[in-house]
């Protein structure tokens, strides 16, 4: 049995490669030529990974842009899971928390049945709402610390005894796992936070999204990371690097690019 | 336009109810004749609509449940939302959160989609993460505030200028939209804080789960939220409390035993 961790590791010694290319496809931002259907959007996916899959080290699927449409988007989710090299890991980027006895039901349904190899998850429901993902011992949860957004300093940064919250959520989440099973999002739009974090947990894997439209700056997050294992994720900058029937093509430059950055 | 609010009211006053029933419905956990199928789940949850809809003020349908079925779980949602009738209120209760840019497609999901009429949703992301759903100006959101899990206490009851992280949630959030568009899930486990947390935020709507098989009680419940706006929700106490062919006639006599105790 492969972890996901371990599955990660290798495609980023594979393809060398940090570079995760986010699938926040929407149906009305893809090219003309694709635009306002279900199979318009797939075949998007399918293209873009087509012409990525080999400079990626993973694809995060954030559900919210599928969701929106319902059932059929709930079919691109699965399509396109489908047409991803299996020795490419999948980052289902949900943030999904509730009750213990609830959140067996989202393991479930991002484990079993969309077949992905981690989940992006929020802390704020505690260890019974996270500890039911932890059954799947090969899978990746990854706990929502310090986010990449403006909202993230309405409570992430409250302190609590001395140190804000998102170090109390590390703190005390990185005891209920290990490494393997267990890493945290931090947005690289908190480069010195982040370097802080690293300091706590050198060795989990962070996922950091926030590069590129957001405003994060790779200079400075591979700076903060130094050596941990990390996940960088790149979506907008992309995925819409061009609008034309070159989207996939530019795609690439686009990753091979950052890449480039990330290898520096 | 009638917003959520008044339409929880109103339903409240028509069938002299509190009561939410949770439609939290497991393939697994349904009588024997109806089980291991989408068609015997729809027809579960259509049944014990038909049989409680007039001693309700609202449904609340946990999307972990169905999710846990992919496509054909999102099918029964769709259609038991449908099968609802149209003057009692439907909670989406899918604890979502991401950032500004990406909860507008939850909000479209839940609201434009689904056609629900309120969504739970949680704090951690922070203020982008959240007003995206305040767009649709009839709906409700209910922030998790105290929730009525054990994990609960790991960061929800962090002290950060000498009170819990949830009760700046509630503050803060509170500062945010209109009691019409913005209320609170508090869990009935913590009744003492449950009237602390009504001194606060008097007149705003509170969701409160966690009675029945969680173990919060009815009467502390009900003297800690005094006269408090409140959707009082039961479900696995309700929906399963039999698993013979007559659950759903039980089922009612359930909801009519919750909500005597309610009404008293």
């Amino acid at each position: 049995m492969i972890t996901t961790f371990k599955k990660i590791m290798d495609a980023q010694t594979q393809n060398k490669s940090m570079l995760c290319v986010g699938l926040d496809t929407d149906m009305n931002k893809i090219p003309e030529f694709l635009k306002g259907s279900q199979n318009g959007m797939l075949e998007f996916n399918k293209t873009i990974i087509d012409k990525t899959y080999d400079v990626v080290c993973a694809y995060k699927l954030n559900f919210a842009f599928y969701e929106q449409y319902g059932i059929e988007g709930m079919e691109v989710i699965r399509s396109t899971i489908q047409h991803i090299p299996s020795d490419i890991p999948i980052i289902a980027d949900c943030k999904r928390e509730d009750i213990g006895n609830t959140s067996i039901s989202y393991a479930r349904a991002c484990f079993d049945y969309f077949k992905c190899d981690a989940i992006t998850v929020s802390p704020y429901m505690g260890k019974d709402s996270i500890q039911p993902f932890f059954n799947y011992s090969n899978k990746l949860v990854l706990v929502l610390a310090l986010t990449s957004n403006p909202g993230s300093s309405d409570f992430q940064r409250l302190i609590a005894d001395g140190k804000p919250v998102y170090r109390h959520v590390i703190e005390k989440t990185s005891t209920w796992a290990a490494r393997e099973n267990l890493g945290y999002v931090v947005g690289a739009t908190h480069p010195q936070d982040l370097s802080e974090i690293r300091e706590d947990v050198p060795d989990r894997l962070l996922l950091i999204p926030g590069i590129g439209a957001q405003g994060g700056s790779i200079e400075e997050t591979l700076k903060a990371n130094g050596n941990g294992p990390a996940v960088i994720n790149v979506s907008r900058g992309i995925i819409y690097a061009s609008h034309q029937e070159d989207f996939a093509a530019k795609a690439r430059d686009q990753a091979i690019s950052y890449n480039r950055s990330l290898n520096r």
